[in-house]
Parts: structure tokens; sequence; C-alpha cells
């Protein structure tokens, strides 16, 4: 068997991620509507989030922090109680939202847990990710977990090392070409994009079109047979 | 060898943290100074913090964010702009702090490396624990490093399974009782107790005075000579 181990993303991989972001940012939009129209609002939280990257990481803890600190900009310093209160409910109420897997997600997982064994690789809080897999009940057909500060090709290389028979024997699967397929592909990994309908902007980036390991596929349930196909 | 693997705790064994915490709780203080006195504020900060820590997990953000949520509550919903952002502020300079080393720490660990597999175990951010070993210059000591989002005896069975030859012939040094004595124990491994001045509140718990493969020591260069003698 060409390929032993497949890397499975998380958020919008396997369950709905962005949305609940979006959702969240759309209240964040309403809340200020007084103060900056939506694209303001947007350009400035993206400044914020990408300067506070490298000291709060990814996941929500984090972004209610650059929503709060985007708020003091906006309102010269001094938001209206009521604004605080309700960025902490939001956050609070991201972290307690309950985990819907996306379509095919159940059935492709099982069928791939009986071929190969499976990592589940995710950015975010690690205690919110390690909850979203409990509630997922999807932990058990994983041999590892592994949740990660930064998706880089070394990352793959450690974690298909560790986990699998190196990074020539295994395959990602996610949503986002920057953090799931590119640097999985200069890991020497086979790489599969399975685009979800958003995506933070962040994570943008040119498909590697051509690359003899990558392909784009339209859903997950194409996953097995792709993997089959190399095998 | 009876002792192939050695697991240490990072903050308050390895380097200071409690100290940056409590300094943070001195400015929290002087800010609340006008609405309630030292006492009120660490208990409601307390009561908050044990609140959010199922949702929060453990960590500087977590912490943030609890503190902001204790000013809401003592300040009526209406604090003054200038606490959010002194708030925020406290929060980003905690995250970037330098990483200050306890003594004995770079010599004791330095002797253990030859002789044992080390393992860093620890809570927290995922991001800023990575960055404080980074910044700490002790990373190349460790065989493996777990950031873990809990410290209970299935943690140390997991761990000592994966990087070593098991939690029997395993010992865990840290400062806290409750997270690493204790659940280390009941795994079936050693371990060494190595108190810090100071213990966030959340962490208090007695010693296993008498068991038989617990010891208190004085200080982390002490650790060689208590595993040389099980050994």
């Amino acid at each position: 068997m060409r390929i032993t181990t497949v890397g499975l993303d998380a958020d919008d991989t396997l369950w709905h991620n962005e949305t609940i972001f979006r959702l969240t940012q759309e209240r964040f939009f309403a809340l200020l509507a007084q103060v900056a129209d939506p694209p303001a609002v947007t350009a400035r939280l993206a400044e914020v989030e990408g300067r506070n990257l490298r000291l709060y990481g990814y996941g929500v803890k984090g972004f209610i922090l650059s929503m709060l600190e985007t708020v003091m900009e906006l309102t010269g310093g001094e938001p209206p109680g009521s604004m605080i209160r309700e960025i902490l409910a939001a956050g609070r109420e991201m972290l307690a939202h309950p985990v819907e897997t996306l379509p095919g997600v159940d059935e492709a997982l099982a069928a791939l847990s009986e071929r190969y064994r499976l990592v589940l690789i995710t950015k975010g809080d690690l205690l919110h990710q390690e909850q979203k897999l409990a509630a997922s009940g999807l932990g058990d057909l994983f041999a590892a977990v592994e949740i990660v500060s930064e998706k880089d090709a070394s990352t793959y290389a450690r974690v298909f090392d560790r986990h699998g028979t190196g990074a020539a024997r295994a395959a990602m699967c996610g949503n986002s070409l920057r953090s799931d397929i590119l640097p999985a592909l200069e890991a020497g990994a086979y790489a599969a994009h399975v685009p979800y309908p958003l995506l933070w902007a962040h994570e943008a980036a040119d498909a590697p079109l051509g690359h003899p390991r990558f392909a784009e596929l339209a859903a997950i349930a194409d996953l097995p047979a792709w993997l089959d196909a190399i095998a």
C-alpha cells in the first residue's frame, strides 16, 4: 500500500467553524453600526488579528481579545460597557457552540479508518479543539490527534514521522490551501483540497494545479476513492 | 536502570510564571482600588476563573478574559475604557514577558538529559508554552514536549507510554502537588515535588507524605541524586 497514513484538518473540513466566526462577526458589525460600517470594521479587525497572531495564535480566545482591541480603537478608547459584555458573551457562546459535522464526514472517516491510520492535525485552542473532537463523536476513528501552533512543512514531516511511516507515504486532506495543502506537499506528502464555502482571509492561497500529488475534491466523500487510486 | 524517562513540569518548575501572574494581579488591584479592596477582587476573580476554566482552560488568554469579566461585574457593567485598555495591555505583556529559568535548572537538566529521556509536560496556551520553551534555551534537552489540557493519571499514563517505557519506569517532577505529583503517582510513576514560593490557589493539595514513590525536594538541583538512588 502506497499510503499508510491520512492526516485530516478539523475546522471546516470535518465540522463547521468559519460559519460560527462569521455569525459572531455579524453580531460585531451590528454592535458597532453606530461607529463604523462593516468594511471598515472588517479591515480594522483583520489588522488587529494580524498584529496579534504572533502572541495569541489561532483560536477563539485570541479572536475575542482581538475583537475587544478593535472596539477600543474604533470607539476612541471609551466603548459602552454593553459592547464589552456582548463580545465576552459571544466568545463564551462560540466556545460552547455545538459541533456540527459536515455532510459525508462520518461515512468517509469510517471507511478510511479501516484502511489507513487517521491523524487529526489542527490549529486552534488546545482545550477547545479537544472538546470539539469529543463532541463530534469522531474521536475513536483517529489513531492520533496533533493540535499544533503552526502548520508548516516541518510540522507535517514531524507528525507523519511520529504517527505513520513518513510524509512520502501519507496524504493530508483539508479546506485550506495555505495551511493544509501547500506545506503538506512541501513535506513530500499527497494532499487533497476539499474547499469550504467560506475561508478566513488569512488562509487564502493559490491552488497548486498540475502538482502530481495534489487533487481538488468536491467533497470529503471523494477522498477514499482518490486514495485507493494512488494505492 | 529502573527509571528511563523523566517528566518535567514547566511553569514554576523550570521558569518563573506565578510571579508574573501575581504582578499582573497587583496591577489589577491598583486599577480596581476605587471599586473594591484586594481581598474582594481576589475572591471575585477566583470565582470567575473557576467558572470559566471548563471553557477557557489554563493559560494567559483565559486569565485576561476572566480579568475583563471580573471588571465588568465589579463596575456594574460600565468600566472606564482605561481599565479595559490596561488589562488588554497587561495580557500582551504577560505573553511577551521574557523567560527567566529558575536557579539550578540549566545544570540539573543538562545532567539528567545524559541519563534519562526528558519529556516536558505542561498545561497552558499551546503557542505561548512553545514560545517560552524556545526562549528558555532548554528545548534541545527534551526528547518530547507534551502540552496538555489537563493533567490527570490517564494523561501521565499516555505520555509515559508514548515517549518512554511506561509510567512504572518514569518519574515526574513539578511544583504542583495537585497537577504534577498526585496524578503521576496514581499512574504508577515516581514523583518529586519541588515547591515554588507562590502557588495558584487552584493547584493547592496535601503532600502524600510516606508514599513510597514520592519525595519532597528543596530544589531541582536535588533531582539527579534522588533519581540515581532509585535506579
